[in-house]
């Protein structure tokens, strides 16, 4: 009659990066197709002030695995936020993905009633567990995961909702 | 340790729909300074093929109500997809708002391991309520409002982030 943290968690990262890996390979083929360098969607945004592409993709990879290791109680590993190409975002998401098969269920369960201590730009904020998964990892992780999209979208990248949803586990047609 | 379908849901929904009403009233405010027709927002979008940004509003309001009524198991009121100002757009958010505070917490829990069947385009799925919450409503849901967030962004409104999250409950800066 409930769900598990980690159900909450892990899967629906682990869908939505899967998912996102797929997306880079359509921006990759586009690239091609238009004849363009793939690079140039590194640097793109909708506007001058917003982040970058690569830079919304570095974020809502560590907000799942971030996100899932304060919960978990364990420190995750740190990535350097360098990738100069769509390879290396891909690796980036394989990295993410990685780290995120290694939690153990039962941990990240047991931080829904744990006080979870993050950094906010220069600052520190507190939560407790069920609460910054619900209200803080989960919409963070999929702002910048639908923003990346929209950028791919806005750059004329063939992908729809589909895409974005990945592979819905139990999902049937009748 | 574990996490109720309500808490997972219906406080999502109204933190989310709370924050969008304010930034609607950002995106009037901008259309004055900028002495333009606020309904030039109705019909933007970041691609022709995109649907416009009145339309992501109607469609993530329709996630957080027919996706809460589908796991409570009772049949959500039907809205006309009419709205023709950012007044209305903000008064279909207070409508969702409303239909979302009646509904029983426990019926929306009872629905986790109940067969949910919903329209998709012309055909129809299930699946069942847990997966459903985590794997449909909710990625659905960030993913039109994040989309009308994205256009607004686009258009030159001034929000960031902090606007989309909203009041986040239990957030405390250390």
């Amino acid at each position: 009659m409930s769900l598990s943290l980690y159900q909450c968690s892990v899967p629906t990262f682990e869908r939505s990066l899967n998912a996102f890996s797929a997306i880079l390979d359509k921006a990759a083929a586009h690239a091609a197709a238009c004849k363009f360098d793939p690079a140039v969607y590194m640097t793109m945004r909708l506007r001058p002030d917003m982040l970058a592409f690569a830079r919304q993709i570095q974020i809502f990879c560590d907000h799942a695995k971030n996100g899932s290791a304060r919960l978990a109680g364990v420190e995750a590993p740190r990535f350097e936020d360098n990738e100069v190409s769509l390879e290396e975002l891909k690796a980036r998401i394989d990295k993410t993905l990685k780290v995120l098969a290694s939690f153990d269920p039962k941990a990240i369960d047991a931080g829904a009633e744990r006080e979870i201590v993050f950094s906010v730009g220069p600052a520190k904020a507190k939560m407790i567990g069920a609460n910054y998964l619900v209200h803080y990892a989960l919409p963070n992780f999929y702002f910048h995961l639908t923003t990346a999209y929209a950028i791919l979208r806005y750059a004329g990248v063939p992908v729809g909702k589909r895409d974005y949803l990945g592979v819905v586990p139990g999902f049937t047609l009748i």
